[in-house]
């Protein structure tokens, strides 16, 4: 299964059929690809300090599937660019993403991604925190480098509001109260902002008419979204292709759409139990079953899925605000390929 | 007492005779400093997440001098600038040495800053990153306003080479093999590279000719090289304006100029002291003493206020070239009062 998960991309990357569309894409601008991997490399070094290096490599070597960076390339060739300036565009979105990553984990208190220890064990906190700083300040030089002032607007737009959302899961994530467009603003934060810049920072680059860069933008952002409440939808419905175990996110108290719904729904007892278990963090022998039991009964699996399913519709349909092209079919098979984990 | 300094601050600042320069500075561009302090307390609002305004305030409110912002408006107003852009630009300075702050405080496991408890302290280390994850974002956004991609590109220049710095230290603090070329390395990006880059960016939005865009950008880094020396040297030699306790690097085990002087003059029953006290940590009754004397023995206390008294004058010299101005006067006035701590 596919793509671009904060926690787990590449366990998911490992079982990857070769015919997922990431992978055709990805085959398809190999050479692309290829020359951001070589940006990254030379760009993540540091003169004097050798820990920056290897902190990056760690992580930016564990076999992630570089969704983001392909999806820049994509937009950009779609759009019919022609030059390189997409490459050191491509590399400065994943610098932000492993900046995030780096940051994530700390904040999380995580001991595992994608299959191995985080930084943060290895080495510790500090040099997580600072190398991310690091690399979310080569990200910029980067941009720098494509002349364009509207793409550091855009992703420093993003990152801001990456770091917000994360503020806001923190605040919100064990508080019953937090709602539906609460829990929007929360994934855009945490999955569609950097998705949507990434794509349209492409279209800028290629100096793409505006109504394709308003297209490019919405499939980013219906994208992330989508892929988002199918990777909290899959925390208590199980797959197989995870590599996580059913229930985690409830164990880590997580306030996720499907529980939200639920909580909107749910009786003076229900409401009562969420407040125990996901609030207080009270849990007891037997309380995700009656959770599962509570979303079942709520409908709020089935409610989950149909809400990814609309925003996967809402990215292909931005999608044909663009031209005619294989890659723009291949974007409609991600957006389709997302969903597919909980058809 | 004078001055910036990321640990003590606003302590010295409470002392400051009301004639230091900064203060003068700050008096005459009373305006503009206030048109920055709106920009900043806009900027750091955050629709979505309270808690980002509240850590920030914190902070930011906590009474520091804002001696970078300042730099840079009187560098734009030294040069001829007649717009407002510098004012932005001072508000990035500021939100990019905040979230510096912010990161560092989580590295030290800081407890106190300018004499109150520190934000990760009062929220949590969460909260910290984060936020200053968003102000760095956010100062990256207020550039862009500036129009200008050479800002952008020495600001994030100067942000990779702080967070490199940190990390050098990291690795170097404890380790007896560090030298004065490290050591520099290390204050260039704790301290010199922000000066610098605020002072040059006020001359390259000021369209500033080359070399006064030099000269700036060369007094802000002797300017901060100078005042993290004389930091260093009254860790041991003492002062009341501190609000420090002599000897504290010494108990947390820092490597600073005046240990490095000393360690590359010591014999081996000396080493070994050192080795015994920073490498290994290790510290007994009477070994503060026993540092201070080994100190004074190799005149590492004299030779460290020395070459701070040298950038100081670099830093002067370096005003030279900038156009005779009552603000140029008050630069040179700001050398002289960060040394003027040690003499």
């Amino acid at each position: 299964m596919a793509i671009v998960e904060r926690s787990d991309e590449s366990v998911i990357g490992q079982r990857a059929d070769a015919s997922a569309p990431h992978e055709e894409l990805s085959t398809l601008l190999a050479p692309e690809m290829d020359a951001v991997n070589a940006v990254i490399k030379t760009r993540m070094a540091s003169e004097h300090a050798p820990r920056i290096p290897q902190v990056t490599a760690h992580l930016i070597e564990a076999g992630g599937k570089r969704i983001r960076p392909l999806l820049t390339l994509a937009a950009a060739r779609l759009c019919g660019h022609d030059g390189d300036q997409h490459i050191k565009l491509a590399a400065a979105v994943e610098f932000i993403h492993t900046a995030t990553l780096l940051h994530d984990d700390v904040v999380d208190e995580s001991n595992q991604r994608r299959g191995r220890p985080t930084a943060n064990l290895l080495w510790d906190n500090k040099s997580s925190i600072l190398v991310g700083d690091y690399l979310l300040a080569r990200a910029f030089t980067l941009m720098v480098e494509t002349g364009s002032l509207r793409v550091l607007d855009i992703l420093s737009a993003a990152s801001a509001t990456i770091a917000e959302g994360e503020v806001l899961q923190l605040t919100a994530a064990q508080d019953l109260a937090t709602d539906e467009p609460v829990y929007l603003k929360i994934v855009r934060g945490k999955t569609a902002a950097l998705f949507s810049a990434a794509t349209e920072v492409g279209g800028v680059v290629a100096r793409a008419p505006e109504e394709q860069i308003d297209a490019l933008r919405d499939y980013g952002d219906a994208l992330g979204i989508s892929f988002q409440m199918v990777d909290d939808l899959l925390d208590y419905w199980g797959s197989d292709a995870t590599g996580k175990n059913v229930g985690d996110d409830f164990r880590e108290r997580k306030l996720t759409l499907p529980v939200i719904k639920a909580v909107a729904k749910a009786n003076a007892e229900e409401r009562a139990f969420w407040a125990r278990t996901i609030e207080k963090g009270d849990q007891r022998e037997g309380d995700l079953n009656q959770a599962l039991a509570l979303l079942n009964k709520h409908n709020a699996l089935r409610d989950t899925r149909a809400e990814a399913l609309r925003w996967s519709e809402t990215a292909k349909t931005a999608l044909t605000r663009l031209p005619a092209d294989p890659i723009r079919d291949l974007l409609g098979d991600i957006a389709d390929f997302v969903v597919a984990r909980v058809s």
